[in-house]
């Protein structure tokens, strides 16, 4: 059976980017800071075509996290900073030619869009009938692989709210944002019933990874 | 120098009381599940006078958390259930005649009223000039000791806010309150520059420690 795998990042108060989200600055202020433990890890440079890098207690937990991936569902906010309906076909994504996905990516929207094929194996369809349509499609396309649900807050708490999430890991970085985007926002207590399945201890931030009963 | 030291426990979604706290249910709804990791622990047994109970991962950082702690500081809503003024000198802690501190603890509060001498070592002081005072006097008591920040929520993020923590240890429970008394809260980006010091994945738990620089 496939599984819906929430993986992000998260500020030590709650924020998975930062207020003021824009084309320049597509975390928000402050939010880069979230990331700043995988910016020199080898993983990173990889993905961007560049050599050297770290490998540290990071980098085993981003291998877990690709391992067996056949889609990805993202929020619209996350393929771009355009709002409303689309003006043109010109914005293709923040990842330029070659995203680093190499699958079908499911970008829930409210606004119509005809799928947008790159190179690589990556394929942006646009869902607009909601989250659970955007689930099922994500598992017809990636057979029986896993789904990454990789933010942002929205979407994911949404999938939440539903308990359409099978697993969670989060890595909660040591940056106070103080405001932005908060995941786990409108949850009903004891929505998920959440089981720790390891932490990892890594530099500048640590790993938690929980099933949801 | 004597530091200020904050250990606490924390949902995953950022709360470490549930809503609706009373004398019948001092962490709110739902809160005394934040605290499952501890209630098996040898330490905690040992508190209560108890035999028996788990040595784990958890009990060296309990450990760590008492060494060399010479006062605590808490909220009045720490230490008991009575809001406005004191009606009368009864209510007397959570704890018993013999509370778990075994040293001075400073409880901030708008109204005045005697210290209190327990048995163990534990006396009661009631500060009404605020969080500095607060500081102030248990740094005295404590000597060249730390103090203990214990909670609740509004003071600790008074102590926050005012970058009077010098370090912060805080347990995340894998449980989603969705509303209560929320750590973090109204901090501005950037308050505190945090250091991850360390991670320590334990059952039901993680606990992990920053250094505020």
């Amino acid at each position: 059976m496939s599984k819906l795998r929430l993986s992000i990042t998260m500020s030590l108060d709650g924020y998975v980017a930062g207020p003021d989200q824009s084309e320049e600055n597509p975390l928000g202020t402050g939010g880069m800071q979230l990331h700043e433990w995988f910016f020199p890890l080898k993983a990173f440079r990889e993905m961007h075509g560049e050599d050297g890098g770290e490998v540290n207690a990071s980098s085993g937990v981003v291998e877990e996290r690709r391992e067996n991936i056949g889609a990805t569902i993202m929020g619209r906010n996350m393929f771009g900073p355009v709002r409303g309906p689309w003006p043109d076909e010109s914005w293709r994504g923040w990842w330029g030619d070659d995203p680093p996905y190499h699958h079908p990516v499911f970008v829930l929207t409210h606004h119509a869009r005809d799928p947008l094929e790159m190179t690589g194996g990556t394929t942006f369809h646009f869902v607009t009938d909601g989250i659970e349509s955007a689930l099922s499609q994500a598992k017809d396309a990636a057979q029986e692989r896993d789904i990454w649900l990789a933010g942002g807050a929205s979407v994911v708490n949404q999938y939440l709210a539903a308990r359409l999430v099978d697993e969670i890991d989060i890595s909660i970085a040591p940056v106070i944002l103080g405001s932005g985007a908060r995941l786990f926002a409108g949850l009903q207590r004891d929505t998920l019933k959440l089981r720790q399945i390891r932490a990892v201890d890594a530099p500048g931030v640590t790993h938690i990874k929980f099933q949801v009963g």
